[in-house]
């Protein structure tokens, strides 16, 4: 199967253009499943929980998720992105997985990063993974790469390709926390950052691309630029993720031992 | 507090020499914490079960423990290193803790590697943590650092260092999963590895050094060569160890979500 990054370069606030952008990097290329960036629609720096409000959606009726399912449909293709959801009366720092049929599976960033906790509320559902027949899909958002029981959570629910939409600022924390976690885990990882600074009030954040796709060994496949949208497209074989042994006398699940861990 | 590592280059069956050169790499400086490579005394590739039986030695009553405790109260410093350990009618991959009062504390290898799984027993007590006063001891051997549930473990119980005795293989496998664990779990790490090659039947091993102490933030502090012995010692601040906040929002262990992990 074919599983492609986006990296793109979002412009706070201009949902309908971001998606446009969004979708027109994509349309460069096919692929079977696609990780676009978080809150790739929206932009991030939020002045407060009212903005966050004002510009989050209900997942799937708003307009973020009803273009990525209808670009899904169109091309035959699986999309994670990141969105700020609106359900009732919480706002929550989102991603959706929609395929060729629709709506499949929504996450709620679990660990909120900095002044995220302000705008948005904490993730209120475990961890899981959705199996899309071509793949077992499991999503995690940006900061939740430091928890290691992100990744760990999903992979033993059988993940075969961890979806990771980011906005990050540091240089390349994630990308090596990553490269751990397909390795830990014996699972594909792919990350989509974006791009871009926002300047919004007094404060301005730059964001550091180098979006990227791992193997379950910890190789890096692919790795974009620092500073330059762009998407790429791999080829990879799921069936890597699912064999854990690493040597004729280990494995990387069967050699758990959770009665002598204290977690 | 000082902490050091000691790179030594064990001669497989020649235990009294490898204490003395274990010892001797000591001498040159003073630390009130020292971490020895893994099964430094007895070298690694035992042929089966019974040469391992045959170089195990009961903790703390054997000759390597009793050196190393004559060592640490003469000089007033803890020692962690790892031994084979007898204990009844089963070996272990072991290490030990001692201090100028003797005995403190021991830990059997949790996760075995390779043809570790025919020599030894696997560990049978969970991952603990000693408070010795300057700072608060956790033990893991080599190939658990793989398992992030290690350092988790002896991390959420107040480990401020931990002591890693590795022999390890692999070019620089170990060298940046360490480096995670200390960053996620906000904890100094020292890996205390050994060098040169064991010939043992048909197979060759080298190891390959790179000893190192990281800090809570993933900072290198010290890196040793490839291939040459060595001892490196550090002045660290272990109150860094117990601030695990990271922003004015974010806390490495408060942060944490157990009830939404499936682990």
């Amino acid at each position: 199967m074919r599983i492609g990054i986006v990296q793109s370069s979002p412009v706070f606030g201009a949902i309908e253009r971001n998606i446009a952008d969004g979708l027109d990097l994509m349309s460069s290329q096919s692929a079977d499943v696609w990780v676009l960036p978080e809150l790739f629609a929206s932009g991030y720096q939020f002045k407060g929980a009212e903005e966050a409000r004002a510009l989050a959606e209900p997942i799937p009726a708003g307009p973020t998720s009803q273009a990525l399912i209808e670009y899904a449909s169109r091309t035959k293709s699986y999309i994670v992105a990141g969105l700020p959801e609106l359900d009732e009366d919480a706002v929550y720092n989102a991603s959706v997985l929609v395929g060729p049929e629709g709506y499949i599976a929504r996450y709620r960033k679990v660990h909120l990063f900095y002044e995220e906790k302000l705008n948005f509320s904490p993730g209120n559902l475990p961890f899981g993974v959705v199996d899309i027949g071509i793949a077992k899909i499991g999503m995690m958002i940006c900061f939740d790469h430091l928890f290691p029981e992100s990744a760990r959570s999903l992979a033993l629910q059988g993940a075969d390709i961890i979806c990771h939409p980011a906005n990050l600022v540091l240089p390349d924390l994630a990308q090596r926390t990553m490269a751990i976690r397909a390795l830990e885990n014996g699972v594909f990882t792919a990350t989509a950052n974006r791009i871009g600074t926002e300047h919004r009030g007094t404060e301005a954040l730059t964001y550091t691309g180098q979006s990227q796709i791992i193997a379950p060994d910890g190789d890096v496949l692919c790795r974009l630029s620092k500073d330059s949208i762009g998407v790429h497209v791999l080829e990879i074989d799921v069936m890597r993720a699912r064999k854990k042994s690493i040597t004729k006398h280990n494995d990387k699940f069967g050699d758990r031992r959770p009665g002598l861990y204290r977690l």
